[in-house]
């Protein structure tokens, strides 16, 4: 890519993150709005931080196919973004990964309790569904952008890579295994924030299809860089806490295939998934954004 | 009402039940799907019990619209109790109400521990979404569906009333609090309930919004009845602990108005449900599911 073509795209990511903090904070009820505590913990936990790579993502979906409907892709993207914070809270409380930093603040029910936290994540999840069915978009859209983030956010995918993933810990690893929880926990997510914005965009529905399996192919990759910056990143720029993985035994891709294997794994994946976006139509932009996905450990 | 009649109801009451439990057997996966902890978790506490008056009531909306979908509004129906399950199983949480026995039997992490309760649960909200998302309705009556049960189930209902009822436990009542809590906890659900079922049948926006409030009133009529069992019911019959209201100084109406007066205000609230439904059209089955509520306590 040319520098110009890179400079473009900062450009752009940065609005668009813009876009999507400034509308979340717009449609999250107030923190004043009776309860307080509950609004604010899911302010807490949805504003001021996070990559929004999952939002970003959707937005690009939508454009990809000329969507007309940008609002309706932004109220999307805000929609994604939410449902992603309530599994950080969730997967953050004592009774699961019992972490106390997320994007260099403290975890939920640190600062509101385990109560408000569980609450807070049930509520951003409604938030997320209330949000997409309030869209601008022609309903059948609508509702193929729901069917795609409910199952997305099910026991089929995320919420059973989770269960899968606190199961393994400690477990005899295989690749397998590994691949499932990857599967599921991280990439099924990403490739549906690409399929809801394409979704909104009236794609076809071969195309909706092809767009979800390049994100998880991408998200596959961006778990396995996640893997590898807890064994190898400053948790300075993570914002979280690192080095946990191993402590917990988890079934990791470095663990079972070791960190040089699974950062060739990473390359492929997103050259893979770039190769495969082009062929779609990506002007350059989901590319770049690909590549920061493998950029984080190379 | 004859008793002829009331027989008639009783009958149907049932095989709703069982169309619902049946249905909702065979769209919960299956037991031994992976990872099987968790769909064994979601299969207990969604299957197996439950009065399934939302979901009745989903049925009589529809039914009441003269809607063209009956198995739209059944796999509603099944969308909604799965969403109720989901409420049922974090309010049990030992971070929350730390309740054992539901539906006269272990609550979720009793039997599968906090981790997959809470995970199950979330799973759980996404199946109904999930659920509601593969409609056969029309697309446009199913995003006003995912809209007014997201609505109900989100911070402003649902889950306020949820963290309000913590929150008051132990603090001084007021007659504005308790009806907060009541209406947002239960009342708005029940709600919900039946104005899905209208949405799904195609009913006008004046009626849906006027179906839901009915079922607001009887559902606020409903949290009362609840809280008047907790002092005067059968642990056996109820299916699940009592008397912990008052231990854990919960702000209920029986602890702010006195058990006469709470009884006299539930009888109100269902005669104005119960003359308000048929003036809308009801046949007498609604009128019925009404009389049920406050028999409870009569």
């Amino acid at each position: 890519m040319t520098d110009a073509g890179s400079k473009r795209w900062d450009t752009r990511l940065t609005d668009e993150r813009l876009a999507i903090e400034d509308r979340l904070g717009t449609l999250l009820p107030a923190a004043d709005e009776q309860p307080a505590s509950l609004h604010e913990a899911m302010r807490h936990s949805t504003l001021g931080g996070g990559k929004r790579l999952r939002g970003v993502l959707c937005l690009s979906g939508h454009r990809l196919f000329r969507g007309a409907f940008p609002g309706a892709a932004l109220d999307a993207a805000c929609a994604i973004e939410a449902l992603h914070a309530y599994t950080l809270i969730h997967d953050d409380l004592p009774d699961i990964d019992d972490d106390d930093v997320r994007r260099g603040r403290p975890a939920c029910h640190r600062v509101y309790g385990s109560a408000i936290a569980i609450l807070a994540g049930d509520a951003l999840q409604a938030f997320a569904f209330d949000v997409l069915s309030q869209s601008e978009a022609p309903p059948s859209n609508v509702v193929a952008a729901v069917r795609l983030l409910s199952r997305a956010a099910g026991s089929r995918f995320l919420v059973g890579g989770q269960v899968a993933d606190i199961e393994g810990e400690g477990a005899e690893p295989s690749a397998e295994k590994v691949t499932f929880i990857h599967s599921r926990k991280t990439a099924a997510l990403i490739g549906a924030s690409l399929a809801v914005g394409a979704a909104l965009a009236d794609a076809p529905e071969r195309d909706i299809a092809e767009i979800e399996d390049i994100g998880r192919t991408a998200g596959l990759a961006f778990q396995i860089v996640d893997d590898l910056l807890d064994v190898e990143g400053s948790e300075e720029e993570a914002g979280k806490g690192l080095r946990k993985d191993m402590k917990k035994k988890k079934m990791t891709y470095p663990a079972q295939f070791g960190v040089e294997q699974s950062r060739e794994t990473a390359r492929r994946l997103i050259a893979e998934a770039k190769a495969r976006i082009e062929h779609l139509g990506d002007e350059g932009y989901i590319k770049y954004l690909f590549g920061l996905i493998v950029e984080r450990v190379s």
